[in-house]
């Protein structure tokens, strides 16, 4: 089979008014994705919410993409469940439905030890009927070093690649060094779009990126730019990608901004399963203006009626780019709504 | 309703040979601990494993520790599950056996901001049909701060407890100095049974600690020479569960320690759900051999016929306590075992 | 010699107009606390903003302690200096001086390893003319771990103690009980007063505690309750004590509001050489009005003239305990300042 | 004045056979530094244990380099000293001795808020004599975030750069991106030769490296390689760079393998002033025959009469790269050295 390679979606999940799978928008996101140029798709990520669905649901959300999909493009499929018996179910079922791999996030809740990490692997890769990429992300879960991986590659073909999202340069760098001679079909991919660019240059094979489900032909951009060699165009695009990922990513709970993103790019996402006050939700509306604004600099959709602070020139090089940080798009009138918003905080917090 | 105090335990699970939940065992267990003299029981918390079993296991879990219970002890059901919809189906189904509360972690993978922490709690606090106590386990889960446990025990007559495992004094001091004196029937509960005494001493009402599942009379008379103001003796008891505590606690995955140690008292919960490599199992004896020194010297079990290191003898109050660290009772017998570990870890990480 | 006990102040020190020492109002300062009753002085520590100051600056600090105390404390002189050599050379001048004990902080800004915090101390008990406590302050240094801190005593009867300032419990009680048995010689001493009564109860033999520049009387007062057995007395103002603690540690750089509640107690101290902008003066002058408030509950200086909010009633044992959080004390008269200051802010970070 | 660019070296301090500065080794190795390609100079930086130091002997170091320099190559000259008023004498000094710039670490120990951070450095900026470069080092001292720099960097003039050492690349596009559109003059190095080259292709303008005391010829190849357009060579040397990197950082206290690896380049830099054990002294010289080895395939230095175990072929490009870590040079030979090792160890730790 070939490798894994190019822009991933970890693919948002909409739901209807009574907090369900909105399937029919699912379905319709699935192929706006890959009619803008997503090279895979990848349900049941971090991006996809996949610890707020039970069992079930996640195995429906598979089954939806891999139907909507109708084998246009690759998939890897989340496959994590509650425990390694669970988890080889939900191998076994991907399988079934012909996705090209899973993506097995390390055990979370309890932080484990390097060998419990390897043990855990190590069983599901012994036991798994399909590849399998293990996914890093030391925030969440528990981390997989180095030599942790590079057993899991030596001793396993199973095991196909890598998702990490520290966005750790260095770190990749020492994978890529230590499992590439041996395990040339092996696959490193990134997680933190942030630094794609980078990664790519340092030899990684794509990345899967919460961004992608937002402005799809901007991360397709940049790949197809750095395969093409053009570097300076690519790291241009890098950083406008920054500041539109600096501000879906900080100001909200993940992966509500990336969300408002791409509600603003046409798809309907309803109320998430991640109960708001009040207070963020009137925050929620500021802050998608925010993206509204940076979206409408991208000719991806038309600005906020209210209009946009003035923004930078564009600058046509790197060493000379000019994104601006989200904070500084809040023009005047924004201030009553923060003043508000502030002593709202302060009364809940008890100070006044 | 009365408020809830004393010495709770998290019920650590026993398994059959298939890996499925060995019901006669944990019904045997549960009379075990009654038996043993802990105040309550806390099915489906972190002791218990709950992110290892599925929903209907851990609906499964509560109704077998209920049934068990016969109405003898007050229970708190760990009731947490993917989303809020779901946790509070699991509240209404503990509030149908007739749990005296339910304990809910805050959300954990994605770290949440303390409003969202709030937004979360406060949603379930408003649905509840049953009494909650809010878990706060910052090492594995969201943090619940000061500010946002005063704020939900302030609006919220649901919310009776705080059960908080960080173990911080000074902490658990701002929570009391802040909530009892409007909530005198919220119940503080800490889940560090490494400073049980001293938390008592500020005033916490109890503990719900994995120790318990191990030593439950040790706990227990713990809990009752405080509270018959015999600090001096009770503080004599902490500093010795204190090594075992710490001999259980850091050597081990959690909980398997806890788990060899409860072994070691006659409960048989076979082969985890935390797959092992050969060497972790080697090390897990060599291991359980120290446990079960200490615990001989508890009189709760026989030494093992290989012997126990000498050991210190016990001084007769705190300021003189001798507990020795589990390290120290590793004879020159276990040597050779070491060097063998060691050399077998290097080849695991390459460098043999 | 005798083996330290009791509180010991790691004192404030003055500055002049020009930003030099103070030292006449140095030495009012020491005069001052032996007459409020702490059992010891410890210039040159973290309160004493040792980093701050020069290799010969240090030794003034000391040399005027020693010489205003004129015997009637025993003293520990901080006497961490940028190298070994130096260091003992610090050494020295102290035990020229007749100091009881120097206290070496753990070398810091580089993070060094236990083997190599390990040789630095033994290097220096190695040779030092004066018996030397070690000081474990991870917050800011390379942290001192348990078996280092048993290595030093067991080899080195210079060693003669430990100040931790982690205020962790569970970490003091595995150095008493490892320590104790075979070194009863040796001081425990707490640096985080806001446990100063539980770290009494597992033994420690005292603190060194910054709040005791502040209201000596109180550290003192509760030193004695414990001692004298009173527990209920002594947790009582345990609460108290942590509610200013609080107010001092958390919303200033450190040691600020300890200088800030020191100055309330008539002590001058000038202008720090820590250099503040004019949104951080406003905001101390709020901070400090607050202070005042607390400091008037201990009916140890007036209220402000602005008057103080509405405080709980004292409740008279710890479980019932009602020290209010600073926070709460900021009464509407204030709500004015707080938006300027957000404003501010808000200007400062570039969002308006 | 010019802009600051390319590769400068934060440069080690040789001592003599008394533990002072060896002036004749340190000016010997200025002009090695020098005719071994560097572009600048840097005394005092983190890599020169300016903290070791006392005021005169840092003094001392920057005049040195500066004499034996004789104008040929730029200097950054460290001046963080214990306060503002003595930070501000040594930026005189360094004025006076007509280095270029002077580099201010943020302030170290006490942990400061971004506030105060930001008031240090512009009381310094507002009163500094010579223009100077922020150094953000938050693993050793107080971080200093991007609002703050930008502040700084639109305030004063004088602030002329940032060195920071954290390796990441997303936050030096962030600064990039905010401050070179209204300070194109403004110089951003990175300290975190591990990503040099991704470094330099987001718009860096060089780096200060602790390697380039070591490997002054491959990091100023590096830096000319990618100049020149060449990214794929840059980035197979970025590879080899690595490896060296992590194979001088991680086993050793820092400096301490950089001092190992430039001691193989033939500067003698005599007995440091961090005291050493005997386990660790035998570590060393295991550890320096493997930056032997290293250095050997760089054709820098002969390999170790006892042989280098094999290494992988070197592949033509960063996709194929084959830097073998550190660990895996370990040889057969070293295993009863290992053995020894892990049992003075355990005895160390009270095991046996």
């Amino acid at each position: 089979m070939s490798k894994l390679q190019g822009i991933f979606t970890p693919i948002l999940v909409p739901f209807d008014e009574r907090g369900q799978i909105n399937e029919p928008e699912l379905r319709r996101f699935v192929s706006w994705l890959i009619d803008h140029g997503v090279h895979g798709l990848y349900p049941n990520g971090s991006s996809g919410e996949f610890t707020r669905f039970n069992p079930a649901e996640r195995r429906r959300i598979t089954q939806i993409v891999v139907e909507e999909n109708r084998g246009r493009l690759p998939i890897i499929a989340g496959a994590a469940e509650a425990n390694v018996k669970e988890t080889l179910a939900a191998c076994e079922f991907a399988a079934g439905l012909g996705v090209r791999a899973v993506a097995i996030v390390a055990p979370f809740y309890y932080k484990l030890t390097p060998e419990s990490v390897y043990a855990y692997f190590a069983e599901i890769a012994r036991n798994s009927p399909i590849d399998l990429t293990l996914y890093n992300i030391p925030m969440f879960a528990s981390p997989i070093d180095v030599p942790t991986i590079r057993r899991l590659a030596d001793e396993f073909p199973r095991v196909i690649g890598i998702k990490d999202s520290t966005g750790d340069l260095a770190f990749m760098m020492r994978l890529i060094s230590q499992i590439r001679p041996s395990r040339p079909d092996f696959t490193f991919l990134t997680g933190w779009e942030a630094v794609l660019v980078p990664m790519l240059m340092i030899g990684c094979d794509g990345g899967t990126h919460a961004s992608s489900n937002v402005v799809p032909e901007v991360t397709r951009r940049i790949y197809d730019l750095f395969r093409a060699g053009n570097l300076d165009a690519a790291m241009k695009w890098q950083y406008r990608l920054l500041e539109l990922f600096d501000a879906m990513l900080y100001p909200f709970e993940f992966p509500v901004g990336f969300k408002a993103g791409a509600e603003l790019r046409g798809i309907h996402f309803g109320i998430g399963r991640l109960p708001q006050t009040d207070s963020q939700r009137a925050e929620h509306k500021n802050l998608t203006n925010i993206l509204q604004c940076i979206l409408a600099d991208f000719d991806l959709v038309n600005p906020p009626a209210s209009g946009c602070a003035i923004r930078s020139p564009e600058a046509s090089q790197p060493s000379q780019a000019i994104a601006q940080p989200a904070s500084k798009n809040i023009g005047p009138e924004h201030v009553q709504q923060l003043v508000h918003e502030v002593l709202d905080e302060m009364k809940n917090r008890g100070i006044l």
